[in-house]
């Protein structure tokens, strides 16, 4: 199964933004570890602060599924909804941190009603999660 | 491990209720392959259509950690965030349906920024990835 | 035909509960007559302060029409609407006075979308045409 | 007894109209069924998609009771709702539909305040729980 | 000096709709004395529930200055509003009552901010404020 | 091809009301152009100031399409928008001003959701763009 | 006849401040024009920028009429609208422009419903009409 | 003097619940204080986490006096609120902590409208205070 | 201890001021028997309708604890909570009404959040048991 | 005369993108045709998914006029908004749906008010009929 | 040059109220530093609690320009606003602190939109360079 | 010192944009003047019209302050919002007009709560004060 990573604007910065809320690891760390526990399944990883970019991956993407943490877009950008909606290839929304119990801008997501499911809180292991809920077949 | 799955109110009614929103197995059948997926770990299984006994069972559990979907209580009940608060015991928020593409009341959830985090629109296999997040440890 | 009429929060004040508001008579007085009004018909009684309550009532019934006043809970709860989606009964919604002249948390209810039909400010007699509404056939 | 039944804005249409949400049934056709099973009492008809024209029809009644189908003018007309009010005529407001589960516009009606009470979501059958009301001296 | 008086809906029950607010008092009987302390300066008086013919007497009037009071088309007229905005007539909104102190939707007038001024809550006499504005001089 | 062009309130007035808005030419004026701009095909012409009247319209018409320009009960007007869904005929929403850059109440047009589409802001030739749409057969 | 007018916050700048919203002409030029218009009638004038002297002034009055132009304080104070209601002599609120047709904050005022009346947007001829209707008595 | 206690959801937590907010005593512990400062009074206490148990509570007490902390019952639940106003016996509002600095949820009681009074923020002794309120005769 | 009672606008008409809300007693009458129970405790009284003097009174004092009945302006006066905010002394909230009940703008109140605690609704027995409140050291 | 067609993202998935809000056929299909039509006029075409692009299209365009379809942007960006008010070139707005009908979100356009006109719902021909009021000199 | 810097409520507590977000210098000891780095210019210094004081120094003022931090009166009082709208002199508004990221009722300013330029969020330089915007010129 | 200034969409086009809200005088032009006002500082220049340029340019610089002027994506973008929190670098938030004077969608900023402070409505001299405040040590 192929799988691909995309995160957003400023995840790029993991490991030295904000600790308190995102953790002191980085996101290329934290993919080593990922890919050794599911091996067999190949992982693409993709990164950009620009929303246009992300658009643009998901319209190229051969994956079987994607993993999409969209940041702050995921708070404000249509677009990539419409980019979710407008392809085929299964997505499931991640976040690390609980955005449910930060600002009220965070606590509307944009994304989640065109994507398959959604997994919240769990720091880097919601993209564990995600993968895994691929490979076992849990996605609808 | 012990893990605690609470489902709330009219989630009895799996497997007949609004097939095409939550599908048509039953909770009792899911949880027999639930158990063996979990081989090692015990899982106790409470439902209640009333408020204050999800409260009840929060506040009486020994478990080490709880898997929680509140059903439409999600959305209207207080007192259940504040019983969350109030334990030492982690919680994680499950739902089978994608919440966010349904109507505007099942948006916000009241227990969700007391959880350590949620996992949303897997269906049944929600409650797996939850109960894979507690056994791996991935809860903050 | 069998009938169930489920009379929700403090409705087993009525008769001496602000009497401006909900008349001076019981609903046991009430259901006497109304049982001779129907006759040859069943009609099963419940109440009960308890939201939970309510849904079980909901879940269990064997009547072929369900005549609910809610009272307050009409207007915060979302599980009892669920609970009324969830079952193949139709339900009737009733209400003894004119909600929609009372407070503004009065004019909203959340229950109204999955009923068949609401019927306002008829006094008690909201409940014989209501019971007249499925005696009749009018339910759709 | 003598009832006037206000029939508002595009009812004229009913049989051709959106027969999904209101039947294929013309009202005039119910008209001689509903005259028919309250033999007896006298049921004056008048419709008009004019908002002065239904202000008219209210003052000018010399019925006991009226029948309100405010159509659309139901959620815009607080000309209407003064008429109400203004005359002695007891009013009851029916619809076909059932307006609580159609868009949020719908969701509100000026005139339910000044009403006696509100049938709703019975059909052209709301037409003749609203009757039976004045006929059983129901309306308070 | 010609001026033109237009009421809109419901008023024509003045004298027998909800006294307590409105007084008891014809606008007929009114309009005598109004006639006479505005000896010679004419009066024309017109009154109708359609919120078209309202806009057409706008349109047509060759009058030096108009009274309008639109009732309950105050609070839901934009069209009106556009009527008084095209013509050059100078317009003067009046109210028997003080709307302020009413329901909440009474607060909002639409055609406030087109009219020259606003005179609300002086009874009838509302009516011979507002001709004396114009009689003296006062429209800007 | 036969279109009806329906004009409702104050736009009888098109030449004189606002004329930095609505430009200064009247819009029989401008019909002598259209008519010989879309030779072959005919176009009736009808105005009113009343509501109840644009509805009338629309429930009689024979023509094979409307374009409707319904000033400004385009914002206030839920029947029109029910008279517009109750018929087969289509219809295309005109305006004559950019309604986008003035106040707010005209930002949303109640009767858009149940016409074909909307031309805005080109002057009156947003007639002619619109009896152009159905005359080459764009309309759905 | 002893009138008692007051002006609220700024209105000592009259001539000076804004004209083209407030005209150029003083309000001491004014009182000695409205003065002689109401030969016979006694007129106190009060001005200040403090909320808390114009609750004082409102207290401490021993006229037979209140005209209020309370300025901005129309808008933001609740404790000059408590002491309105809180005294017996009635008093009118008067605008020297049309508030309506300004910016949003100064379409509610909070002293309008425990005022008799209100006189909007007539220049400093408001005052003048406000006189008069206590004058002629035409006060309720 | 007799006086009821109720207390609602989470409060049975007292002392091990959120200590920074509510304290590190148990309910348990103060009473055994509070009816030693009330000598000669009787105190009854009851606690539930169900709504209807607290409704029940009302409806079935002797006391004189109701010193009600519904906790979050008190921001979401009208059913309570109706049970005290359809109750004769008085009934005070307290909390613990101060609302009115926490969480905007917390800000509206749904409650308060229909209780005597309310006293917020003086931790258990707010029961204290409130209890002397009843006994010295300060209930209206 | 000495304590300080500040009442804010339109409370020196108590007595006088709508009696069926404040009642008829003066607060001077109150403040003799007040002195009387808390026998040993200093209270010195200060009364203005002026936020200004309100916010002069609290830097200004060298009490032990303040009594504070903002008026009208605990509903408008950012300034008064950033004076409470900015001293050392702890202030009470207390108000002779039940504002809950009272009309929505006094429903919300905004030095709440920075007292120590609020009483609300016993009449002027509020101001004796905030003293207490002070008195027997439950102030946190 | 030269003109511009812009579409922004998720327009270059025409044909395979949610065909049944969107249709099956490509736009570069469609343009084929559209130049055949207007033969004689230049037709210059640009898409992107990123909004920064757009406006360096509009910045950089030396076209007569431009047709723009700003998708998802249409209703996120105001820094598109500010780059069509900050060129000469004239801007007409497309859409190919009827965004009126779809969800709430996609009502508010902040784009239309600085653009000259807009063309709603007729598909693909939203382009031709812009085109055309271009070339037929239409925009004002 | 002239400047005058009036300081709102409780800016007198400088130095000792909050210094957690205000700093723990007073007012007049950086006022001496001030008036050294402009040397030259004049800087006359007033400060009131008094809303109406505020509105008096604006408009006695013989200053070339206005420093105004406003304090809490800044996010409730439309009369200052009135005032620096209605002289001549050019205002700055400053803040000490940022308000944008305190509680929501700072983030509007009454005031801003009739000032010439805002600097918030530097401390007590926030003055220094806004007299050094006056001094330099750079004030339109 | 080394100042980084970044400028948002649509500020390449200053000198011809808007002249009336932006002026005439090209950012380049004024740049030259900056330097040599700040003779010793160091100064770099970028100005993208992509959201995602202004976050890389956020990510990668080494300067130690940043001026930054986000135009439109002062009040869209999250994402900037989010770098400026990610990086240790200070941000000052500058505007060249009044924006709490133009339209609403302008009167809030995301970005402000996470920059040091703000400087609105110099014009461009808004840049120079900024620089200073960093020069001068101004910036906490």
């Amino acid at each position: 199964m192929k799988l691909l990573i995309i995160n957003g604007p400023n995840l790029n910065l993991l490991g030295t933004r904000e600790p308190k809320i995102y953790g002191s690891r980085t996101f290329e760390s934290y993919l080593v570890e990922l890919r050794e526990m599911l091996d067999g399944d190949e992982i693409e990883y993709l990164q950009s602060n620009h929303e246009g970019d992300i658009i643009d991956f998901l319209h190229n993407t051969d994956a079987d599924g994607v993993i999409l943490n969209a940041g702050a877009y995921t708070h404000t950008s249509l677009a990539i909804a419409d980019a979710i909606a407008g392809i085929q290839t299964p997505v499931i929304e991640v976040h690390i941190s609980n955005t449910a119990s930060r600002e009220a801008i965070r606590h509307k997501s944009l994304i989640a009603p065109v994507c398959c499911g959604t997994i919240t809180g769990f720091g880097l292991n919601s993209y564990f999660l995600a993968a895994q809920a691929f490979v076992m077949g849990h996605v609808k």
